[in-house]
């Protein structure tokens, strides 16, 4: 009774209750009511018959306005304060004018309603809360499976190669914690980095061949494209974790290309309290060679330039920039942090960059595939750079069509 | 005179003079004006019968319409530009037509009008421009008492107790400067890490033995679950000056745990010109062993994890997370960086992180004294784990009530 | 036919074809509609009697009404999904109703108009693509300049002076690599970041002799305030590539000022496979000494300060903060980072700092000239902290004016 006389009066009910119990509700004094349906489900439940909660309880209650909102929001945060996350509410339904009504009241709430259309949008909008960045599912994926391909390579060249050729198994085991995963996530890093901008040229190359840029790319271009953000992003992290490992690690006992060459002397040596023995021991000099001093200065300028990248990638900073200044900076920059870094690679294995093999002279050595990636984005980056191509790429780009009828080259649009 | 011709056209007066002064205005002219009350001042006046100066003003004005506003923008910057900071205006006053018309002026002048109520909201608005960040008091008191504590038990350990068993002052003074410090970071930081996890714990026993999420937390829990963030962030900052510090004087020769055995020679010292003794020098090896390398990649792992904490907190960056991603974030990668980073410690201190005391064997050593909090959060945590506790609180947090009389369970949202 | 069919429907009608074909366009068709003239230039056409391209096109059809807008959008990235970047739409337009209906459309596609008032503002608004962040061109040729000259007296001192000395031509190349550019850059940045205070310093001197906050400032100091945020984060990048570099690097063979003394022994040294003789070999020691360990410590501080500097410009950080907290950070926070940085370099050349002279005892040393502009920030802010100086600082900024024939001091906004 109470709540029937509590329903009289209202205008808006929120209907804060699960699906199986929808069937409960004073279904009659709901008529004519708004009614927000804020409810969630605990998992996707997706078919050709599916329908909504909100679209399940529009249907008991006809005669309501039924508007579903609110589930994005944590009903917990929402009790206890310090709610976080986005401030967006989507909400949809059928009836225009309680739409009105509940996006001003979301408003009066200090959110911001975005109308997600009919009420059938409620389909998705009810899948909102069950989303988990699904953008970074894909790109995490790549990453993975790159980082995991390179580990085992690196795994046959330290582990078992070089145990094989030493005869013995006792080098190399402990160097999975550090030495082993610091050069793979430096490798993945630049494979990443590539992975940003091999998509944009072949896109360039497909308008180039087919003389337009009015016809759709294939699919696993597009998402190719729409995944360089996160690549970019997960590039960076693998990037900064290796330049962590690497500023406290380098030593000439681990990475002795980059360094000057140890001095050798003969010394006795105290094997324990009583033993001694006369043996070569190196004294490891800790100052640079010039391929170091030039290798180390590029890591730093490529990690600086990456992190660069990434502050215009946060929201805020990238809403301040035109959007020639957003592409100025994710592409020249970018490509320059590109260079950088594989001039980083050539300089710490100057001398091992070409004709060299290891395990056994049948693989490449870390810093040779390293950068093959890079090398095919350069090798089919450079043939655009020239004036003719890139003219007419430019051309495409504003409209141009080579096969069309209509005459062209007209708009100049940005 | 020139003032009350002006006045008589005006249909909204700015009043920017001090309230000592306001009985020297043309009281009279003002009758009917909206009266922006602009005015700061020097220091917090609060008591009983305090008013405002927006509501001082209203007493002498009776017959105009005082909006409070404008005081939380510097006068200074307006005028010479590049005003930087928050882009509100609160705004009160008793009279709501006459905040519409300053709302808009505000926002004409490219800012956000945010109406806080009533004129008396006034003397909170007045107290703004004093406040400073005082979200970050508290956790900066906790932080530094946290920093004190540890950088006293650090000194006990270093440099007293040190110097009493070798019997000598020369040693460990020195340390202060870096290493020490670098220690005490170090320790408060995971210790901080752990503030930020045990007070949600605490929350949900709390609700489990309460059995329902209806009832209000004692008070300091309240306070201590609101400087979760700030904690979060004074933490990252000593986690990157420890990561900094680290990175550039990690040796042998000071952190001999986590590198190989040296070798001993015995050779040929020249102590000055002329003279030479023979001794044992240690020729250090700056080689990781497999603790110091496991060590220093869960540091990395730690850090960079931390970071990303960090930049999910930035607002922008937060605003396109939905709560639940949010959470996801600081809940379960913030978990992975304290089990992580109590990893760090304990593969630096892996022989001996049992059964071995400090300073005369009376005090437990750092590296076991900084997981004591981590230690507690995983304890706490491990039951919420288990399905049926885990259950249990979730039905707790989506509205069930152990002693409710109500039929419970049936509301499902988020 | 098609054409004009079209047109006689539309209300608004987008003008995408270049300046050149506007004669083309079938302008009688186009009267009493709304033209939205989203057209681009490919260079800056400057002149007295220029007209953008939407005045020329209202010229042409003198009865619709023409809006600018749209341009700053680039159209390739519409048309393929992502578009990154601002959201800000800039219109403009002398018919009051048109730019209505376009400022709705502008929203309605999920951007937000921005009025930049009559058809004439369409010269600048055409000219914003064009543009490639011209708020950094002087900041960055400023710092660029310091660097440069830096640079030069580096090299005059490394390897001139040097080799001059040594008579030889063998040493220092290699140090272009990077120690080089690791000095230069360091010092670059001490520099930028009292370029930072020094014209804020000026400023407060121009304003107490003139005893008024009333009257411009010289262009050039206007011009150096407003650059005073890209010249910190210009900064904060040389700061942070030195943190890098330096972490990796730093080593007693390099920087010995800051390490314990090296042992000297006596060894035999094997120079080849075969020969062998008896030398004096350092073996260095990796622990620092206590003005290392302070100049370390002051090293990560003043990285981390600049870094919480560096995160405060944040456009969506700022937009949390009140000006006073936005200045607390800015200027109490950077003082301190200025100091803490320059109490780096001084404990890095502790033994050095007076009356010692580099090349051939002619120029100061690098750690030496680093400190002259800190300096001069520092002895023109003492005075200024001088309570009487500072109280009547403040009252000028109050409004204060000492040749003021009205009676003044009442003004008390912020």
């Amino acid at each position: 009774m109470a709540q029937e006389m509590a329903l009289s009066d209202a205008k808006i009910v929120v209907v804060a209750v699960g699906r199986d119990h929808y069937d409960y509700l004073p279904l009659l004094h709901l008529r004519g009511k708004i009614l927000i349906d804020v409810s969630n489900n605990t998992e996707r439940r997706k078919g050709p018959h599916y329908r909504s909660n909100a679209e399940y309880l529009q249907g008991l209650v006809p005669e309501g306005k039924v508007v579903k909102g609110f589930n994005v929001l944590s009903a917990y945060a929402l009790e206890n304060g310090g709610l976080q996350g986005s401030k967006e509410v989507f909400i949809s339904g059928d009836h225009q004018d309680a739409k009105v009504v509940v996006s001003d009241l979301v408003r009066a709430m200090g959110f911001h309603p975005v109308d997600w259309g009919a009420l059938q949008a409620a389909r998705d909008i009810e899948d909102v809360p069950l989303r988990l960045m699904p953008s970074w599912k894909r790109p995490v994926a790549v990453v993975f499976g790159t980082f995991l391909f390179l580990w085992i390579l690196a795994f046959i060249s330290f582990q078992i190669c070089y145990n094989l050729r030493l005869g013995g198994w006792d080098w190399g085991w402990k160097h999975l914690g550090m030495q082993n995963f610091n050069r793979v996530i430096a490798i993945c890093a630049i494979w990443t980095l590539s992975f940003c901008y091999i998509p944009g040229l072949i896109a360039a190359y497909i308008q180039l061949w087919r003389g337009t840029k009015y016809s759709r790319f294939p699919n696993w271009l597009d998402d190719w494209l729409k995944m360089r953000k996160q690549l970019g992003l997960l590039m960076l992290g693998l990037a900064a974790m290796h330049a962590c490992i690497s500023a406290a690690s380098i030593s000439p006992q681990t990475t002795s290309w980059v360094y000057e060459e140890p001095t050798v002397v003969k010394a006795l040596i105290s094997v324990d309290a009583n033993t001694s023995k006369t043996d070569t021991v190196k004294i490891y000099n800790n100052e640079f060679n010039w391929r170091g001093e030039l290798f180390l200065t590029m890591g730093a300028v490529a990690t600086c330039l990456l992190v660069v990248l990434g502050i215009s990638s946060l929201p805020s900073v990238t809403a301040t920039l035109s959007w020639r200044e957003f592409t100025f900076i994710q592409s020249k920059l970018g490509w320059v942090a590109l260079v950088v870094a594989s001039a980083h690679d050539i300089f710490l294995a100057w001398n091992y960059m070409f004709l060299y093999w290891g395990c056994f002279n049948t693989l490449p050595i870390g810093p040779q595939y390293a950068l093959y990636p890079p090398f095919i984005a350069v090798i089919m980056k450079i043939p655009l750079l020239l004036p003719p191509v890139d003219n007419y790429l430019q051309k495409i780009r504003k409209g141009y069509e080579r096969n069309s009828k209509y005459e062209t080259g007209k708009v100049e649009h940005a």
